[in-house]
């Protein structure tokens, strides 16, 4: 059956919401006052569908159906889940948690997008206490993973247990906080920052494109995959992580940061700021500034991906729970047809493997090969705990053809063709789709190495059983057209 | 003639200063105390050969020379740079310049790598107060390229101008300080955030693995690409950067950071972090996690330099700067012989092309395929301004035999070969070198494209008078081996 989400509370983060829900499959019910709401989730949409379904080397579920709701009451009809994102004012929230928890019980998580209140200040004199809890998101909510859980004493360990199961689901890290502060963990390192930004602006000493330049030339892109205390472990080097702290000790008592002071919020200080920064980048509209951020967010995240390290590691992790239970989780022997080209690949083509037209470069041709290759040496028991005992295949010669183009959010199909193995050898053919439309072809012929010698040398023997199991059933097919064939000769 | 740069203090710092000097050229002259100096810049040069020299596009020239010295004295003869990374005490750096100083004149800069002093501190009693400036780079120094210049009021305009020239020669990012200020920028977000994190660790409400997390999973990944208020900027949306202020004025006065206090640096606290640091990854040495993280770094950037966003637009104009006088930079005109193949790789092996082996990974030789001959595109005046000019050349078929394996770093070499061209068509055959060593060759039948229709067309009289003119020079070559071959026929 299909999850239900209710989205109380629309503009940039319920609207983020809405998006990791529904193309994570979950049917969507919105509720928010602003009659522009519709279209100002239709834009954070769009944003979504170009950026996540291919962040992910696994195709997401089918999008779910989203439903503009005219209150709050019709959005939580039949929601399995309640994100709350509606102004800051604790009334307000409280307000809105009386009216939903009117028609729900304590089964229902109500989730608040809350950046300050603790969950002992949202969840006064609700019904079902246990229920409401922060899952604070970052911006923006469909692509960044982080969503700070914080709960009340009267949350039952199954609720908690229940919330981190969906907003794992949704490809999400719930950080569930060990005791309720202020604004949680995140935002207040947002806050000292900010604090220390508008001090070093007002005094002349940075403006704000060289605070950002300070910012992701330096620390930000080393905070990016490892964060504070790590970093610090590393720079501390082979003495230690006391030695480090040893030496940054005495610093706390120097005048280090401003931050025992707060400046003053004046109107000086604020057009100093929007008019650096309309300076910075005041050519660019947000639409544009949107899209530049979410390229750099995914093909970041897929670098960080291929290093199976921080958000990429939890990228993976995620990946093996769609796989699990798909079509592509099967192994040869559950393929009781191996008389027919398998599916290797099924998947959306990701902003990083596009050019700046927003086409499928040259060379992610192979990439998407290369995966299909790897599904089909998995399919047939050459997957890693075999390579770990020594042997593998090396492609040796590839033959692409590029026969029409592709777009990045399209989803894509592989299916692969044995035309001969056994022994030494494996000859595959690829075919590419988008639906109908072939997109490519790609001959490969691969030599199974010994890892040990790097030399050829034949695959075990229930690899090359497997193998022979497909080329015989698959010998009786007429050949591909364009298999076997050369470039057209030279002269 | 070879630049030199002395280099006053080992340890990580002086180390890093040490890599990025010697692996962009220069020689490098290295003075310090310490007996084990020697073994740990080794450590480090090591890591910085396996990653920087594959960052850029671009071949890095060939490495300087490295000298151990006994003395600062020795160490500063015939440098034409120094960088003082000694402890941080006033009076010893004092000390060094005074003994600097007496061998060297105006003309010399002597960079501080310190964390807090002001140049008015570091200048006090000075022989030529105007030399000496603060130079504060970030770990590891050989990949990042923030640099914070601070100069006292006795720098001249040349010797800033200066200062900016070397270190933007050595791919960093120089950011000049309007005034000088404790600790300059950087270092003051992080003592902010350095102290926030000790009292929510202390506090209980996370460990230092959840508040690395609540970091890279969330904000250090956004700032890591756009820094604070650019992020913030696209927060606010279409209402704008004065909009967004306005909502975060009152958080200024509420309770969102312990940072009007600081943390008692007790036993306690001290045993508490690096008890839990170890927890988080106590079973990874630190050579180890220097390896992930530069891994990370590297992909990271380089996933950057494909979007020409953030630290990889700084790395795409360093390798503007480096192809400029190469013979790489040549176009088709200045190319004599054009009966020959030419150079149109030649680069070391980045990291994010390698697997976990380090060996480049298959998809890879596509890449770097597809760059030599987006490359001969260029000399045949198919550039950036042909192509905004509405057309292009697409990849029709590829033919890849992969017969060699290469690891990152590996400085390879890929020689081009018109095998006809004229008209719509371009066929051209690649080979990829280590030295003499065949690692893959390049079979590629490319069609010129008109970009409004993505239909075959003519390629322009100019692009097609210098394709002619390689094709018709190089007719008389023999047939390379394996050119126009198919993979063998499957039956």
């Amino acid at each position: 059956m299909t999850n239900t989400a209710a989205i109380i509370g629309g503009g940039v983060i319920g609207g983020g919401w809405a998006a990791r829900f529904l193309l994570n499959g979950w049917n969507v019910r919105i509720s928010d006052l602003d009659p522009q709401a519709e279209r100002k989730i239709s834009e954070v949409l769009n944003n979504a569908r170009r950026s996540l379904p291919g962040l992910s080397d696994a195709a997401l579920p089918p999008e779910g159906k989203i439903t503009f709701c005219g209150s709050i009451e019709e959005a939580v009809s039949g929601a399995g889940w309640v994100q709350e994102s509606v102004p800051e004012r604790l009334e307000i929230k409280q307000e809105v948690y009386a009216r939903i928890q009117a028609l729900t019980g304590n089964d229902v998580i109500i989730g608040s997008s809350t950046s300050g209140f603790r969950p002992s200040e949202l969840t006064r004199g609700a019904a079902h206490p246990g229920a409401i809890m922060v899952c604070h998101p970052f911006n923006p909510v469909y692509l960044l993973p982080l969503v700070e859980l914080v709960t009340s004493e009267a949350a039952s360990a199954t609720q908690i247990a229940d919330a981190r199961a969906v907003l794992t689901g949704l490809g999400m890290y719930p950080l569930h906080l060990r005791k309720e502060i202020d604004a949680h963990v995140a935002d207040r390192f947002l806050e000292a920052v900010w604090r220390e930004a508008l001090w070093l602006v007002r005094d002349g000493i940075a403006t704000t494109e060289e605070i950002d330049n300070a910012i992701r030339y330096g620390f930000g892109i080393r905070w990016a995959q490892m964060g504070l205390f790590e970093t610090y472990r590393v720079a501390g080097g082979e003495a230690g992580m006391r030695h480090f702290m040893a030496q940054f000790g005495p610093a706390l008592k120097w005048p280090w940061t401003k931050l025992m002071d707060v400046p003053e919020f004046t109107d000086e200080l604020v057009d100093l700021i929007a008019g650096q920064s309309d300076e910075q980048s005041g050519h660019h509209s947000i639409r544009d500034l949107e899209r530049i951020r979410d390229n750099n967010l995914v093909c970041m995240m897929r670098a960080l991906k291929s290093q199976n390290q921080g958000a990429g590691a939890l990228l993976n992790e995620h990946e093996a729970q769609m796989r699990a239970g798909t079509v592509l989780a099967a192994l040869a022997d559950d393929i009781e047809d191996a008389s027919q080209p398998v599916v290797t690949i099924h998947r959306a083509v990701p902003l990083d493997w596009t050019d700046y037209n927003g086409h499928m470069n040259e060379a992610r041709y192979l990439d998407a090969f290369g995966l299909a290759t790897d599904r089909f040496m998995e399919l047939i028991g050459c997957d890693a705990a075999y390579i770990a005992s020594g042997g593998s295949y090396f492609t040796a010669e590839t033959h692409i053809r590029h026969l029409d183009e592709v777009h990045a959010g399209t989803v894509i199909t592989v299916r692969t063709r044995v035309l001969a193995g056994g022994g030494k050898k494996m000859h595959l053919w690829h075919e590419m789709y988008d639906g109908d439309r072939v997109l490519a072809t790609g001959e490969h012929f691969l030599l199974h190495v010994d890892l040990a010698t790097r030399r050829s040398a034949p695959a075990g023997p229930d690899v090359d059983a497997a193998l022979r199991r497909f080329a015989d059933a698959q010998a009786g097919l007429p050949l591909p057209e364009g298999a076997g064939a050369a470039i057209r000769a030279p002269r």
